[in-house]
């Protein structure tokens, strides 16, 4: 069966309404999912017009659609924002507020099973903080809403590689004391199980060291000796295919070469450097760690270029692709 | 006036001593320079043979060497290791010794004006610390053999472009705290002077962020609002060319694209995941701060390849090209 994806446009402010219409503008999209559109008609009309693309979309209901029938692609029409309040590279509570609203019915359909995964245009997280997100991110937002109690982060994929992080979004200074035995598990599971749901049957896994040149057997700090290594011992135990600690300097060398599937970072910029400079383009974002797949692109909503139809929309198809791949491989590795 | 390099192989058990053989077989290496070559004649020949090329050399007095006269490469035949102590790929404290000897002798070469910069082949530190080494790197020892009392740190420098590092060989926990405008100021200082040493008159210098997302206005850390930014302030205020603070994740694009000559970066791996992964085996490490060339590869003795005759040129040639240009060009911009 193929994948019912629901996808909202993002931010309608930035590229998101843009990258949806060249999206879907292409057959392959069409052919490999069934694709639900969620939100303002006008946003994704706009959308096309800013591409200078024409795709046929035909409103109804989503709980009630037919995915044999239609040659158009299903539009669900939700108001969450006026025509004239959209206002290109601006960060605006209202245009916050749409994604919000997008984003929940999304969330709904997912658990009343009408689509199976989200891909959602790129987020503005100060515009979603003016209307009202009330946590760190969208990743932490979806999985109060949907209450998940487990371990969830962010994963970055790019081109076959990808990286899940033991910290995120917080100071550098931070970071050290946030590093222990257990969210280390936890990162190296998520990024086991999830490389598995995309389509990688044993993925080969290693772990990045906090410090420079690995702590360099101890004088440059002691976390790769004392809370590294044995998380990585006691996956491997469990009959993970990881290694490490690696210094972060060259491990990405190995990755680039194809030897590794997935990376495990302690901290956001350690990953996010490498990934960026192997690909900034094509890079993607799942959410990782709750009971269904949403992807989006990893770079911004790109005000500098928004409305402009020269947006780059690699990263949005490969989204859509691990989001289709997630699906298909979701039951059989879970 | 020909710049006068010192060459030194570096760690016997190394790819070093092959490297400088590669080097000097090129003709371009020994026409643009003066070189002398300083250390055991037995190492330099044990490069030569796993190199698989011959290069004339000529046995001197470095203090009375007539530069002129030559076809032979100069030789100052320095004894500091057995030929049966050298042991290929193992870290040894009678390598270490070696390298310790032969750094030392370079260096007053150097202070007698007999040789205007040094070049040397991979360190191993471990063996340098077997050896004695008192330091932690081996800027550091220089320095204080020196009496260098200055601000001094490694730059690394791949295809133009210059990294500078605000802290280097600590543990990521104690990063934050030594981040001040002083050590700031003075690494965009360093790689503002080194760049125009090297021939960049005048250099665009971008200064990283500390934080992820630039601390994300203040969400997470606040050290580039209240350290980082004012030091690029003050910088600006005299002259220099620099901005920032930029996340690290994006700064690296716009260096690799050619936008910028020098990256001030917070920490090591900051700069040296976006340099390795940007061309590991072009890479090349100054010593800066100091009052003459010091240039190295950035890659280390690789031993899984010693002695194997496959280790890679391209850093060691780069390294020897910095010297020279820095050499042509220091008087003018110091």
């Amino acid at each position: 069966m193929k994948p019912r994806i629901g996808i909202i446009p993002g931010d309608p402010s930035g590229i998101g309404p843009e990258l949806v219409a060249k999206l879907l503008d292409a057959a392959e999209s069409r052919e490999s999912a069934h694709v639900l559109l969620i939100g303002d008609d006008h946003v994704f009309r706009m959308g096309q017009s800013q591409a200078g693309v024409e795709v046929a979309l035909s409103e109804l209901c989503a709980r009630s659609v037919d995915w044999t029938r239609s040659e158009a692609i299903p539009l669900h029409a939700h108001e969450t924002i006026e025509p004239e309040s959209v206002e290109i590279a601006k960060v605006t509570e209202a245009s916050g507020c749409s994604v919000l609203e997008n984003l929940n019915l999304a969330l709904d359909f997912v658990n009343d099973d009408v689509i199976d995964a989200i891909v959602f245009g790129p987020f503005n997280k100060a515009a979603m903080h003016m209307a009202g997100l009330g946590h760190d991110d969208e990743l932490h937002y979806i999985a109060a809403r949907q209450g998940v109690t487990g371990y969830i982060s962010e994963l970055n994929t790019l081109d076959g590689l990808w990286t899940s992080r033991v910290t995120s979004h917080i100071a550098l200074r931070d970071v050290a004391d946030k590093i222990d035995e257990i969210r280390i598990l936890e990162a190296i599971r998520l990024i086991d199980r999830t490389l598995r749901r995309s389509g990688v049957p044993r993925p080969r896994i290693s772990v990045a060291a906090l410090n420079p040149h690995a702590g360099d057997g101890g004088n440059f700090g002691h976390e790769e000796i004392e809370i590294i290594a044995p998380a990585v011992e006691r996956a491997a135990a469990r009959q993970l295919a990881v290694d490490g600690p690696w210094p972060s300097d060259t491990l990405f060398l190995r990755a680039k070469a194809g030897e590794i599937d997935g990376v495990v970072c302690m901290y956001h910029d350690q990953g996010q450097i490498a990934l960026k400079l192997m690909g900034f383009d094509r890079g993607v974002t799942v959410q990782g760690g709750l009971p269904f797949p949403v992807t989006t692109p990893a770079h911004g909503t790109a005000f500098d270029i928004a409305g402009k139809g020269v947006a780059n929309v690699g990263a949005m198809q490969a989204a859509f692709r691990i989001a289709c791949d997630m699906v298909q491989n979701w039951a059989a590795s879970t």
